[in-house]
């Protein structure tokens, strides 16, 4: 299990438990993290989603277009043209691969329209969450609610989860309702994670329990990748239990993900993660490991709550993780990463039999949770 | 033209152009203001809808679900049943009877579940438009941002709009990916309408022109009028050129709605309005009349620009609601609100030219603009 840690790389500046978080690492090497076929992959499907994505945003009334336009990268605040680099593309990464693993590339070009409906909705949950959060910045670049207010980041986000929708609704593709369907079944799921989230920030360390904090990563973190994923199985016409298997996939590997992101908030390696040393402990961050180690009763359980239970006041933080470390918080999280990252590859295995063709999948999967292949 | 005026009624507390008046006008007697007809069609529908759209709501998480029950009226703020009176519901009339004017009861009854998906979609905008303006009052209840903070207002709301285009897609008739398409699309002109408006607040007055005010009006009360009566055509199997016709339909009855609240807002019998005497003026609201006033020219346009641009500092707002009337916002507000209505009459008898069928949708009409039939 020590493996996870060895290979650890970039930290994202902010390190709340997010969706977004795969987008604001540096960039990546390939003999690492997942691999080349990753990164093939991803640059690939860069090359065919982002021209109809600008082309669904190029839609918007200008007024709305404008705040888009900033958040993808397109267009700077003044709005002259900025170079793109609108994330990773993970999730229509997934969409098309699993379309492609499941129905071949007839399915795959079939799927590039819902491909960019997702990627909307995900973008739609960013522009909202950086207002809630108070985050200044995504992307290198400032937030569209630190650039164009509060209203316009609200509308903007308002109209994205409209425009993906729209996108579906006018799909030909017999798939395309059950798609829209669960794209916005995921939406709710995303909205119920991220208020559990906000409202954790202000309850008292010691009443958060193990069970709701995984709930809320598998709402937040899980649930469009899994979306992602099963949307591409329907697009490849699987049978229904295809459709399920494909979503378990996305949903452990996003828990793994989130898993082994916490474990590096905490014990990554300051200079590859770009942030100070205990950052998250400082910002009593109630992610998975925390959690865990105040979950397990015992000294050092007691410890930690007690820590939590006031501001961060110049404490030694190394003693902070060391009480997390010795309540188990540690192992618990490389444990469940390990446990989520088999069953994810189970649930591909009963959806995608054959290695070859779940290997994009797989390469994907490896990449998001940074596990070197 | 007068006749307009003579028939005002109850007035809302707030005044800004904003498509939500309708439900937070007192109750209405039945011998004025569209008459008994509407009064009969309004509650028949309440009766079929809330059913539903109290279902649907139900079915939302739990963190999500208790915002959306305090903003419909069903719960109060400590999850104590409430009466309920979720508005007056004018959407879904204007769905069903669309659906029963084009296709007799059959498709009426098909059509109650996107009633209630524009009804969501209704409501969804009121909790981020209310958020937006930092309104306190909806439906003489605390609002739901005033309750339970930004971010829980914020997610009630794009779970609403996920929820609408949910109980779309997963309705198995033929017209409701149309009707999905419509709706999303209405979504982002209620967008861009709410951001002109939003933005216009920080305008000088005399940047703004009547243009622009007339399409940010269309866009904030007309478009999910029309869109609501175009949906329940397309319930009804109707021709392309009927559901067009039936969308004109509602903007422009939606158009003279905002026309005469706007006048009623300056010139409304302050007994009735349950406001005082040039609230929006006081305000410096550029509302429809004020806009076309200071874009009229002359020394009482130039009078009114003076007044509107420096805030409102105790003057006699009977002497600006003169200035407005002699600049000729008055008779031009009128005048527009009487031809908007001709045109909604007109766009009606297109698509439903059997004078009887179409009662019930000109009934609705005029109860939304307060015409007595």
């Amino acid at each position: 299990m020590g493996e996870f840690m060895t290979k650890t790389q970039q930290r994202p500046v902010k390190a709340r438990q997010s969706t977004e978080t795969f987008e604001r690492r540096g960039p990546t090497t390939t003999d690492r993290d997942g691999g080349p076929e990753a990164e093939v992959i991803l640059e690939r499907v860069r090359a065919c989603v982002d021209p109809e994505l600008r082309a669904a945003v190029e839609s918007l009334p200008p007024s709305i277009r404008r705040v888009a336009l900033h958040h993808f990268g397109w267009q700077h605040p003044d709005g002259s043209p900025a170079p793109g680099g609108a994330g990773k593309a993970i999730r229509p990464a997934l969409v098309l691969t699993a379309a492609s693993a499941l129905g071949g590339p007839g399915a795959r070009e079939a799927a590039v329209g819902a491909a960019v409906a997702v990627e909307l909705v995900h973008n739609f949950t960013l522009l909202h969450d950086d207002l809630m959060d108070r985050d200044t910045t995504r992307r290198h670049r400032p937030t569209a609610w630190s650039v164009f207010g509060d209203a316009d980041a609200i509308l903007a986000g308002d109209a994205l989860q409209a425009l993906a929708l729209r996108l579906l609704a006018e799909d030909p593709h017999p798939a395309s309702a059950a798609a829209a369907a669960r794209v916005a079944t995921c939406v709710i799921e995303l909205c119920a994670g991220q208020q559990t989230d906000t409202a954790m920030e202000r309850r008292h360390p010691g009443e958060v329990g193990l069970d709701e904090v995984l709930t809320m990563a598998e709402a937040k973190t899980g649930a469009l990748l899994g979306c992602a994923c099963a949307i591409g199985a329907l697009y490849a016409g699987a049978a229904d239990e295809d459709v399920a298997a494909m979503d378990a996939f996305g949903r452990e590997a996003g828990l793994a993900f989130q898993l082994i992101d916490d474990v590096i908030g905490i014990w990554g390696d300051p200079s590859r993660t770009g942030k100070p040393v205990g950052a998250d402990l400082a910002a009593r961050k109630k992610s998975l490991p925390v959690v865990a180690a105040l979950n397990s009763g015992g000294p050092a359980a007691a410890e930690l709550a007690e820590l939590y239970g006031t501001p961060y006041d110049g404490e030694d933080l190394q003693l902070t993780a060391l009480a997390v470390e010795r309540a188990g918080g540690r192992d618990w999280a490389q444990a469940q990463a390990a446990d989520r990252m088999a069953r994810a590859v189970q649930e591909l295995a009963r959806a995608v039999p054959d290695p070859e063709e779940a290997g994009g999948l797989l390469a994907l999967a490896e990449f998001v949770t940074r596990r070197s292949n």
